[in-house]
């Protein structure tokens, strides 16, 4: 039987993985504390506990707005090294880490893991294609089969409020207004018990390298917002265009998911109305009603 | 008057330099111990002690021949991203990063810091380039002035014995025979001791970013062989094409020194003959005579 440890495992992609890896035959060790990784030698001490044989590792300091510059991705880039250096050390056979798509150049719109150029500008992306650059070049010298999975943007039950999703929905059940921008901009949105999913089916793959964890499907960031609306019948309280564009956002960023699809053989087993209309049940069943 | 911690200030690039910043009116903290930055919580500690302003972070684990692929380097990502993080929170002013030109794409010939793409192969060179990447992203986000010094190939006095130049001149010097290759691949050579006043140059402009540190001449290795045979007086000795040539070496790298001469405003003071001379002195000096 195999052993995976599982870092981020109370988190908002992460606390979706335990089962799933069980029902896939696994025994999990999952630990979802900072203190567990950030703490000195921590990370070589909850390598020595888990006595796991493969490693999913998603913890990492995201909180929304902030995580793009805050200098505790420094920290995180470390400890990550130092995870995966301890893993290799104690003969860990295959290990599974979470990118970001802010690792490529998004002036192509497309995401290709072997054709589009790599250009990680903030600090957060700076530090997640070290760990990719560095924990690769480590698995190789050390025999350690090492995949990494690129994160497009996520949402689903559990989000920090304060993004698109979240924030739109929270608001609305509610019962308040959810301004919003324009959003003619087109993202790929996978629901966070799907990327799981694909976490897990990478996981039990043979693949190595780069891959898009992610829906291959453009959809206009308003689009999404209507979804929510639509789930949250409440389409009367959506203020399209009261928030500015961001200048400079992209017009496109979508993920090419051949790898995903072709060599993992994965693909999401929700439609976004699904994962929308789960993601704002969740928030009416946490939601107390305005006084 | 700035205060400068030099890390790696015993080595064979490093030991040049706090007589050269002295000379330009900076006070040293030199530390030349691994301890002082692989143990738990070091980076912290030196930064503390040091109470420096600017920073010219050089150790690394760099054994001839091992350090291309060992999982040391990943040791070293952690413990210079912890000082960089350690010296920012301190308010540092400037720091002075060691790279590589491994961190090119090595198929140019020509390694231009603005054109030519970064495509780091080794587990060296990874690691090189993580910390360029994160250290940068970093400086940025807290205000700090940043460099990254590429360093190319270098030769000089105290050079560990088993690269090019330190095993040729030291079994000269003995009256040994000195097996090398065709040698007809040109790379750029420079003086250690002329690489630490171009750190040292560095430190003291305002350049930021990725800037080359070498000759931006490219002199054939088996150029380098015949100088160094000649400053020995033993050219018979040298057997020339008696080793193989490695699989897949390129023919040429040589730096492009545009921003170092032109930005920086420095160019070398030795000439590849005075540089091996001096090389070839200072191995008699440390050679006994054959029994």
């Amino acid at each position: 039987v195999s052993r995976v440890l599982v870092t981020g495992a109370t988190g908002f992609i992460g606390h979706h993985l335990p089962a799933l890896l069980r029902a896939r035959g696994h025994e999990v060790h999952a630990v979802g504390h900072e203190a567990d990784l950030l703490a000195p030698g921590a990370p070589q001490r909850l390598v020595e506990t888990a006595g796991a044989s493969h490693l999913i590792h998603l913890a990492w300091h995201v909180p929304p707005g902030e995580f793009w510059t805050s200098a505790e991705n420094v920290r995180w880039v470390e400890a990550s090294l130092a995870l995966v250096r301890a893993f290799a050390a104690a003969g860990g056979e295959r290990a599974v880490l979470a990118g970001t798509c802010a690792e490529y150049d998004w002036s192509d719109g497309v995401c290709s893991e072997a054709r589009t150029p790599l250009r990680p500008r903030s600090l957060y992306a700076r530090a997640k294609h070290a760990v990719h650059l560095v924990g690769e070049g480590l698995a190789e010298q050390a025999g350690l089969s090492f995949a990494w999975g690129r994160i497009f943007f996520v949402y689903g039950p559990r989000e920090p409020d304060g993004r698109l999703v979240s924030s739109v929905a929270s608001a609305l059940v509610r019962g308040a207004e959810a301004p919003t921008s324009e959003g003619l901009q087109r993202r790929d949105f996978l629901h966070a018990g799907d990327l799981a999913a694909a976490f897990a089916a990478l996981l039990d793959s043979p693949v190595t390298g780069a891959v898009n964890l992610a829906s291959g499907e453009a959809v206009a960031v308003g689009d999404v917002v209507d979804e929510v609306a639509r789930a949250a019948g409440r389409p009367e309280l959506v203020r399209r265009g009261a928030l500015p564009s961001r200048p400079g956002d992209p017009p496109l960023i979508v993920a090419d998911v051949g790898r995903l699809r072709d060599e993992v053989g994965w693909r999401p087993s929700r439609s976004l109305a699904e994962g929308v209309a789960e993601t704002v049940a969740w928030w009416r069943s946490t939601t107390l009603p305005a006084r």
